[in-house]
């Protein structure tokens, strides 16, 4: 089955304790595309200016990804973002921030992208997030992303839109602030009362939990990772990884959900393990099938 | 098997967002013991002052816990311990402590104690756990705990603890700070080059993450709570359940191991949905097991 995603696309600078990366390629829907593509083809919508020094048809050649959506704005400029990470690197200190295109109107879903069974909204303003959605015919599944001053300062819309997706990823602190609450059982239950029918809350290096409006629970470690050199995209490779297997299968039981986490939380090993799309780009599926059934065989008992 | 524990019987007043709990029964072998009992026969050795409020011997009645050890100072004044927890509960946040009996010399192993082939050392001194140690004739596999204050400034003596035992078990900031990284892989691996042949890492909600010098790891989410009125007391309870499950098959392989850590965080996510005892001494070994079961299903894909 198809997938669509519609995110960001920017030229990140990024400063770890293992070096810095400058102007390299980063953004939510590239990270996406890249780690979805080895599960299922991608549809990507997204923009970006004509200042962009990359070549996407070539960063994604053979990876799965259909471009027909990439709009270029010849009088805009990409976004940019500059961000650094310190000590145990579980949060990206933001440097800067010039949203350039993304502060204009949004790309359009081309015709051809309309029948998408499956939709990952990454995140943005989630007024922004309505308007992608509603170009699209009858989607199956669709999941988004959020983020605090969306929670903190654009509410109403974002409830709005929670009654109108399946499946909304979001990390630990911003489902606590969504919630109300500080517990995360309880704030992931308060979060499937406002709308979708799973919610799956991201603890960065110590894994996830899922909730289903079925009173299903699944929890998982992250994968433990010797070596983090480069944490930006983790979030966005395991909604590419988990949304990938669920449209690879065209299912989305809470079994099969399971599963499409544990392949989110492998991806995302793969991504922090070296700087921009590094580390995703020098894998295969087999890779990730193997280092899956590791994270089974170090979480059973 | 006999398990052995040294460690503190105190007098703690604890707040949280649920609420007060004044002058209640705490202190590291008294929840270890409480945990460890649903496993295996227990055998204390802790101190108390003639001003202690509480009857133990009522308090472990059918408990499986051998008192023997248990030296009452009539000179002496009990432990005490002022703790708060805040938001997310994942840190106590010491108001007061009076060492009182803790300030003086270690108690005494009883010679019926001194064939212990399962003992674990709670935090203390890392002097004093020598001392604990060395009155015991043969051990098989011990354990001990430490913090922060030992690392930082009693580390000569804690590096030759961890020569001469089996087991570390210590949460992820200490992890971090003994091994000096800030990941908690490499810091786990360095931990075993210190010498024990298993490092049990603790990571509070997030559950924990173990080690062994044959490079084997095993990594399992905390259970979800949805209710956490009180915190205290879950790392020893957590390495009550573990050290009782090893007593109690006589066992310490690997896989053994992985289900000890099971145990631990079960027995754990009781302490903590109640004051003081109260959540350990409401329960039998049938909730336990069934609440294993649980933690295995959620856990599993």
């Amino acid at each position: 089955m198809p997938l669509l995603v519609t995110g960001s696309i920017g030229i990140d600078t990024v400063k770890t304790p293992y070096g810095v990366s400058e102007n390299c390629l980063g953004g939510s829907a590239v990270y996406f595309s890249m780690a979805a593509g080895f599960f299922s083809p991608v549809r990507l919508v997204g923009v970006i200016g004509s200042d962009c020094p990359f070549d996407l048809a070539k960063v994604f050649a053979d990876r799965n990804v259909d471009l027909t959506g990439l709009e270029v704005r010849q009088q805009s400029k990409t976004f940019r973002w500059v961000g650094s990470y310190y000590s145990t690197m579980n949060e990206a200190i933001t440097e800067k921030t010039e949203l350039n295109v993304l502060d204009e109107a949004p790309p359009t879903v081309p015709d051809a992208y309309k029948d998408s069974k499956f939709v990952f909204l990454a995140n943005t303003a989630p007024a922004l997030q309505h308007q992608l959605l509603e170009q699209i015919d009858k989607p199956a599944f669709v999941a988004a992303d959020t983020m605090n001053c969306w929670i903190h300062s654009h509410r109403g819309d974002l409830e709005t839109l929670l009654k109108r997706i399946d499946c909304l990823i979001l990390n630990d602190d911003e489902a606590r602030m969504l919630a109300g609450t500080s517990n995360l059982v309880r704030a992931g239950k308060k979060v499937l009362d406002m709308g979708p029918a799973v919610v799956v809350i991201k603890k960065g290096e110590s894994g996830s939990i899922a909730f289903s409006a079925a009173d299903e629970i699944f929890i998982l470690p992250g994968y433990p990772a010797a070596e983090v050199k480069d944490p930006t995209g983790a979030g966005d490779s395991f909604a590419g990884g988990f949304m990938g297997y669920l449209a690879e299968n065209n299912k989305t039981d809470f079994e099969t959900l399971k599963t499409a986490i544990a392949y989110g939380t492998v991806v995302a090993s793969f991504t922090i393990a070296d700087f921009s799309l590094a580390g995703l780009s020098s894998i295969s599926r087999t890779d990730i099938d193997s280092r899956l059934e590791t994270l089974r065989k170090l979480t059973q008992f």
